[in-house]
């Protein structure tokens, strides 16, 4: 069952995963993990792709998602090599763009990458579809365009939240912060529309709402959501409340000094009011929107869902290269 | 008998290490390095532990620490991520300390640390001791704080130099340079007070003496100790020297300038009053102390110091995952 | 037959291989790579060297040459570490260049290098054979100096690129471009000597006609060459054409602007007289010398160069290891 054959290339946008392939995924996420928790199975996972290379492209750097990628490809044996460093990947702009990515094809068997502009790793697997030894490409991140792993592991997060409680379908997930221009938030929100009777609240300063297209597009595929500038108001109400931080480095101006983070936090005096099933998630890394001291309440739910990021792209990583077949039951 | 189970997790100072745990891992350390000695051996090391990932956070550099952590875990099958840029270590720090160290631990198995600033193991430890999925933290410097595996290294190098003439317990151990201020020298001398019958002499130039806290830790544990500022006097007498240099970076004003270099060093001249079995040991990187034309002298001990530094390192890692008793006999 | 004994230690310079030993390198390139085509093959490779370590040493960056060396070690399942950045190699400066290089073999089994300053690897190499532990030097570029593992893959593509047509012995080879200052079109034409009734032709402007050292060396070989600064009138009579790039980076003065791009270039005007089993080689990155538009023409060989490199350098791994002798048949 777990085994149905949607097979998969580059990993690009967030919008070229269907439900099939999104439980799809999200099983065989889950499997990994339990296979890795005895020795036998993590010694298991080693042999899969051993005999693969990858490369780590991170013009832009973040520490985070480099560390999930290189250990996810750790865990099935992958071998790594990186340029993380900018005076080192300048050096490379003696040659376009387009030689340097052909150059890493030429080594490895699949590219990682994360850049500051955006298009580039769409740009790089264009270039692989034209040429003889084409291998994928995996953004990573670029720019304010999309971070397809990241909506991946958050979809991943919550299903796995509700698997006693029949999955997403049919909760109410309530997103926070600064919605415009937080990628991870309209990801997830374009997403939801691969799962039935979900119901979106979106918490925000007006100045910070969601965009437009987001919304349109929920109209366009039947799912309810509302907009409120009050937690206290619907807190109540929400089974998962995904919680983001204020994106200060795509200011023009001075826009972020408007934000109030006290009314749009998570901290012990909001915990109360939220239901004892339900859970709080954050992409990491934080500000002052999620009090630490929400670390120690069992609906916590970030720092797993950080760990199930390495686990996800580890399932993206069997499913790209077809040993999904060749673990053990 | 050299598996006795004395179990180890973090490792953060000299001080935690008894002689009952010194004896064992250096009675491990040269089981690991003769058994790496057939290529059938060294091959099975690498089925230790494939299944684990370390991370080397190195916000200080060091390359001579970071390559013997690194190969101590390759020699283990160990896969390691890295950070070393501090460009790339500074993008973290839109988040705790912690919150970073917490990071890490969702990705690998074990974190190695070195820090500018000193108590940033320990820190971490007590983070992972209150955390759902701890990961040993190994502290590989911090500051002038402590450097733990340095001590080892150092305490293996001396066992195994007198092996043949019952070890370290009888003997007359020279230590010279920036006594004051070298944390090599210091913890050394910490440890002497595991071994009986030992002496330590002293050699440095009075504002460079050892400090009273260390005199006082001797005298309470009745090590004697005797203190020179004239290497000739007692050279003679010494069943080991082990070399310093000046830690200039710790000078707050221009405290170095008065260190005579001339009369704290090693080089051919003072070759012939060495005893024919002594040894010369350095932690090395050297400065003008230690004369490169006594490289080749075989009471030169410095170089498999290094390397012994790697061993000990696997052995501590063998120690940590517990897997000791798959090493075949 | 591919495993007759001949052994090598450093590589530090074209001129230490001679025919023999060029034959056995390329006869061991095509197996290895052909091995490595069913995924049993590549997996076995991973078992040939899983127990040794390379450093990868690159003071001077070339993220083209570190990935095609870092990958050939990881596909024998060598453990690699780096030193890349020039802000750690700085660091380490507080020592002598031989005490570094000294204490990076101390931890690893083969030193793989490429400096600014030439003759760096050729100093490495002449300590470690003064050592107790010596461990192999791979020039891997120093200076303007030489870049060995550059003039093996190139002999490899030209071999491999006529193999239905009896190797290279009895072709005609161009050579194009900044003939005076390019180190690899210097080695390649160096190198000819070991072929037999090979005709080479420099295509380059007066200022940039190869140096006069490389053609007394033909002259004192017997090997014919012609000069010309007319690409147009040789290109029909070549079976090969190596283009290469103009070396602004050595410029004193202004040199290089006074090289007219237009006349020594490839591209798709000069492609209808080259003949149809000629190839189009290129060590990269390239410039306007070579038009992107060439890379559609099966005649364009560059890709499939690079890559060759990472295999060249594997068999060469696999030959200063003697392991050649495991591979399955």
């Amino acid at each position: 069952m777990s085994q149905r054959n949607v097979s998969l290339f580059h990993v690009l946008d967030p919008r070229q995963f269907d439900r099939t392939l999104l439980d799809d995924l999200c099983a065989l996420t889950t499997r990994l993990r339990q296979h890795a928790k005895s020795r036998l199975g993590a010694r298991s996972l080693q042999t899969l792709l051993p005999h693969k290379r990858a490369m780590l492209y991170f013009t832009q750097p973040s520490t985070r998602t480099f560390l999930s990628f290189d250990n996810a490809c750790h865990l099935l044996g992958i071998r790594t090599s990186e340029i993380r460093d900018p005076s080192i990947s300048s050096e490379v702009k003696g040659e376009t763009f387009e030689d340097s990515i052909r150059t890493f094809s030429s080594y490895v068997d699949v590219i990682i990458m994360r850049t500051h502009k955006a298009g580039m790793a769409a740009q790089s697997a264009a270039l692989m579809d034209r040429i003889e030894r084409p291998v994928p490409i995996i953004n990573a991140g670029s720019g304010r365009d999309q971070h397809p792993t990241q909506a991946l592991l958050d979809i991943y997060t919550l299903e796995r939240s509700f698997q006693c409680r029949g999955g997403i379908d049919g909760k109410v997930i309530g997103l926070m912060g600064d919605l415009r221009r937080g990628r991870t938030a309209r990801s997830l929100a374009y997403l939801m529309k691969n799962y039935r009777d979900v119901r979106l609240v979106f918490i925000a300063p007006n100045a910070f709402a969601m965009e437009r297209d987001i919304k349109e597009h929920l109209r366009g595929n039947g799912i309810p959501f509302e907009e409120t500038d009050s937690l206290a108001s619907v807190i109540g109400e929400l089974d998962a409340i995904y919680v983001t931080r204020l994106q200060t480095e795509h200011d023009v101006g001075d826009e972020s000094a408007s934000f109030d983070h006290a009314r749009f936090r998570i901290g012990p005096a909001q915990l109360p009011a939220l239901k004892p099933d339900a859970v709080v998630m954050h992409p990491l890394p934080r500000g002052p929107e999620l009090d630490p001291a929400v670390d120690r309440d069992p609906r916590a739910m970030y720092w797993r869902q950080e760990r199930n990021g390495m686990w996800m792209r580890v399932a993206l990583l069997v499913k790209i290269f077809e040993v999904e077949g060749e673990l053990p039951d």
